[in-house]
């Protein structure tokens, strides 16, 4: 057992919710067990902590340790050092988010993409998938995910997919183009880019009033229900 | 101008951060240049408070007054003593929100009802409404709903309106009611209470894959879009 949170093991782990560690190391760490469970499911588990001797397998530390390794006032039950995903081959339902910067929207996104059938998602400039906050926001979910960073530039010159954008304004249509296809969101508060909005082949309207938008993780949650709905029944 | 942040008006406002004295008082604090003036476009306003000579209506006040006020760390342009809107009665379209216990999910929620023409809004045993945190989330929608508490035991009794609830299984009806009717939300853990699930008429089911459910506010909006939808169409 782990005692001294200022053990090497625990402080070399601790680094990793730095993002300048992960992407040097290409780990990650997570907290509470059901992100450990998820990311063993996924076969990406390198070491398991846990708070004193609750699994047989892992390597048990102090409440104390927990609390310096995952620098969260009540220590979870279980942390755990976890391969980075490797993205492969990008897919035919993608989800494009362009500067988006909070972390609980970027990790909602990310689990309403798995939900809808979205399994590749491209992120330009957001909140780092692998920061403690959008993991939680998760739910685990993005073990089961290709994540790839690229700009709209890029990704427009190097691939087919149908770009579609949403618009505040009611001149969308209400067609879903066939895969492949990107749905593009942008940033909660100035919107997409001009670049971005100029690509984009199709546009969605949401129908709403009272407010200036909607939430962008409802918003992508609505769109990516409405694309799904669209390539079932067509 | 009030420099001190010790000053008797300065501390009589910023009792308004604890729910307690939101209570007693029937008023609240708002924060932000944006919420005050959502705020002001209702009527209202009590007491704005702004940094500096920005503006000039309100009271002039301090950097450190305005922390204190605030307790905001980055000190915002304006804050506002406000009243707390009253319900009135019930309206045709509700969303009703059991236990739901973040405040960015609720605030969202409320942005979104707005947004769907789910003007009003009951909460039961939720974060409360007019805490910092859910009135960011509503971007100021807030004051233009009517916010009513009441168990589900209590609306269901007292009122006609066809419960509508999510389900998780795909046994779920796709046939929207005519109004009145509510949309009834649970809790981000444990989902509905089963008194509520009990009391539901008609179960909506949104297909997913890979999760173990949506977020509440995605489920929430994605279910009052479609509810809108076809309330315009029918």
């Amino acid at each position: 057992m782990i005692d001294s949170p200022q053990n090497s093991r625990i402080k070399e782990a601790a680094k990793l919710r730095q993002k300048k560690y992960r992407r040097k190391q290409g780990r990650l760490l997570v907290s509470g067990v059901h992100l450990v469970e998820e990311a063993e499911r996924h076969g990406l588990i390198r070491t398991v902590f846990t708070l004193g001797r609750n699994r047989t397998d892992g390597v048990a530390i102090s409440e104390a340790a927990m609390k310096r390794l995952t620098g969260m006032a009540s220590p979870p039950d279980a942390a755990a050092v976890v391969k980075m995903p490797s993205p492969g081959r990008i897919g035919n339902r993608v989800l494009f988010l362009e500067h988006i910067q909070d972390p609980g929207n970027v990790g909602t996104l990310l689990r309403s993409a798995l939900a809808f059938g979205f399994r590749d998602v491209v992120l330009d400039s957001c909140a780092d998938p692998f920061s403690d906050k959008v993991l939680r926001a998760t739910q685990g979910s993005i073990f089961a995910l290709n994540l790839h960073e690229t700009t709209v530039a890029d990704f427009v010159a190097n691939h087919p997919h149908t770009l579609i954008a949403a618009t505040p304004r009611p001149e969308g249509t209400s067609t879903i183009p066939s895969e492949p296809l990107a749905l593009i969101l942008g940033n909660e508060g100035s919107g997409l880019s001009s670049l971005a909005a100029e690509q984009s082949d199709i546009r969605l309207h949401i129908p709403t009033e009272g407010v200036e938008s909607l939430n962008v993780a409802v918003a992508g949650g609505i769109l990516m229900f409405r694309v799904r709905e669209a390539l079932c029944e067509g």
